[in-house]
């Protein structure tokens, strides 16, 4: 097993996360490269450039997902596949989604300049609108490309300007005429930064997510009454504001409540009028709920509706619920998973078997194809902020592992 | 006393409130006329169109507040004046403000049609930006009038879109040319409906407040660490919206902690970047705290903000407070107040001494000439909001309540 001593050139890496954070780079030191701006179209335009650099097949599909395919020895076999993101959040960081475009890039490169042929096809893939903060949902593209998701639907979402996705993908010029639809796959491996602090915290090198936990997003509509603060004594006031504060506070207790499996969020609130001396009569906010127990999460949202609905009734406002998304937990092949661990022990890397918290495009590869995650580090914690990072030789040590998982799969006759 | 028997024209009033209300009307039944908006241009326009009308003299100051004058049979006296103002919130009522200059101006009539003539002359005041919506703070004009505020500090504040103040007085025509200074009053009178719910709810027609409460804001600034939230444990997080939430309670509950003689109201908040699937790293909020007693409000901050830093401290949320408006409550000169509802007896209309919640233009002229208010009832209390209301014979009543007080002031010879 001569090949057990190949390395990617970690050095290459860096220079390639390093050219396409220039891309949309922020004063901050993050990127804003949203999906289907002119960042995004400069950032697909030089990944397809090195893609014919290494003499890859190059196939843009109807929802803009890119592929770059290297053949193998029996280019009858499914091919085995690697990719993730070039899209990032506003004010996002500079490793999120890109690092697994670039690492499989790399890898790529390492056996191009290596002569090495596997029996397998590999291919690498860019997913369009991962992010999903410019045109929601999140994993569209992904999610087209497996069937969970319609095509057309996709096609109508608008941005906050009342841009259809589709039309910005033809003004980017990456509408493609391939059909988004799945093709048989050997295994999908996709490589991410955790965006969590589990593995800084056990001070280990790689990890690799057993799945994706489910996530459950609602919205929540409270109506109060305005009237002008000075001369509206607190008896009887129906304050939508302090209604939703005693909310947020009850999604934030409900891990601890339900048992500490899964985690509760409010991120995003709009208060009206919004004005200081006006007593709030409509609020909008948002709850996010995850666990690897799915009905553990089903349950938590249960008990906080009751909150909700007793909380709403006592300050004498009206309450909506909407269930906006649900998606259930996504358990990982557990023999590539598995995969992941040995090559990190073969290649001398720390490692830990994990869950992913946050969602990503493998979730939706996995409805169709085996597939595996390889996690590294990130500093503090930190992601979706600019200052979000994962230290170079992290970098390169996920991209070895990327290689030998990817390497070993594709040469598995079946 | 002859005079007793004269009564306003209450359908000519609501003729000029309702010709009034079709300036800036809005599709929800309210109107819109921003300080200084094309919309308030057009309401001063009719303004002064009907003061020539009565053949007042008519001054333009450089805040543009107008004064229309009628002559006594003594000029040398100081005059009595009434007023309030044209501009509105957004989305505002058809009485708040405007019920004040149409009333004065119906009293004006009202002596004019009858050859009536007054000792002391008579003033009415439209004052520019009572309502600080658009450029805060609130009451400039009357604040800079009384000499609590500086012109060239007022005519520098910009609205949201960076237009300043005195760019946009010039715009709309009403920069004058006459020095925005106090002059001598005999006696000030504003009518305006109470924005509060105590008259609908004693059953009475008229209110005279005993003065204004003291006014405290403040702007708290919160900071938290922004995170993806699938992959960061609920322990460890340091969310500034929960934070937030329970300093929101906090104020809310700060009266009844406090002993109940004061309102405190969290009206307007921020939250940053508020996207659902991050934690919250900055929160803005508001706190306005009244009461009639000013020792009362300063401890109940002292108090509030106490739970602010104990509350920061455990979420790890690093906090700053801003005191950003204080004005002590304003007591009326109470022969004036008790003028009023002697006038409301003598009328025959059920009457309630009372305080007011709200800031008004007289809690600046209350600094230099003696001052009272009129209130009549908002109906369910409700006001700053498209649908507030106040019945057509209660606006009667209160204009013939302004007409007799204000004749009685202006015949006293000293």
């Amino acid at each position: 097993m001569e090949n057990n001593t190949l390395r990617i050139n970690g050095q290459r890496l860096r220079e390639s996360l390093e050219t396409m954070a220039q891309i949309g780079a922020t004063p901050g030191g993050g990127v804003q490269r949203l999906t289907l701006s002119d960042e995004d179209k400069q950032a697909r335009d030089l990944f397809v450039k090195w893609l014919k650099e290494l003499d890859l097949e190059i196939t843009i599909d109807e929802m803009g997902n890119i592929f770059g395919r290297r053949p193998g020895k029996n280019n009858n076999l499914a091919p085995v596949m690697s990719g993730s993101h070039v899209d990032s959040q506003p004010k996002g960081g500079r490793f999120d989604g890109i690092l697994g475009v670039m690492g499989p890039l790399e890898v790529l490169h390492t056996l191009h300049e290596n002569n090495i042929e596997t029996e397998r096809p590999m291919v690498i893939v860019d997913w369009t609108n991962e992010e999903g903060s410019r045109f929601a949902p999140a994993m569209v593209s992904s999610g087209v490309w497996s069937g969970a998701l319609e095509r057309d639907w996709a096609y109508d979402r608008t941005d906050l300007a009342g841009n259809r996705f589709e039309d910005e993908l033809i003004r980017i010029g990456y509408k493609g005429a391939e059909p988004c639809k799945a093709f048989p796959l050997h295994a999908y491996y996709e490589y991410h930064i955790e965006q969590g602090p589990m593995l800084e915290m056990e001070g280990k090198t790689i990890g690799a997510p057993k799945g994706i936990l489910c996530l459950h997003w609602y919205d929540i509509y409270l109506d109060g009454t305005a009237n002008q603060v000075g001369p509206t004594p607190m008896e009887g006031r129906n304050d939508a504001l302090c209604a939703a504060a005693e909310m947020i506070l009850a999604v934030n207790d409900l891990p601890e409540r339900m048992g500490g499996n899964m985690v509760a969020t409010v991120g995003e609130i709009q208060n009206y009028p919004n004005s200081r001396n006006i007593i709030p009569d409509k609020v909008h906010f948002t709850v996010d709920i995850r666990s690897w127990d799915d009905d553990l999460a089903l349950a938590a949202w249960d008990k906080v509706q009751q909150d909700f609905v007793k909380i709403a009734e006592q300050r004498g406002c009206p309450i909506r619920c909407e269930e906006t998304w649900r998606v259930n937990h996504q358990p990982f092949d557990q023999r590539l998973v598995e995969r992941v661990l040995q090559s990190a022990d073969m290649l001398g890397y720390s490692n830990l078997k994990m869950v992913s918290g946050a969602g990503h495009d493998a979730s939706y590869v996995n409805h169709v194809a085996p597939t595996a995650m390889i996690f590294v580090p990130s500093i503090g914690g930190r992601s979706h902020v600019e200052v979000e990072a994962t230290t170079w030789e992290d970098c390169e040590a996920g991209g070895n592992v990327l290689l030998h998982a990817m390497m070993e799969s594709a040469n598995e006759s079946d």
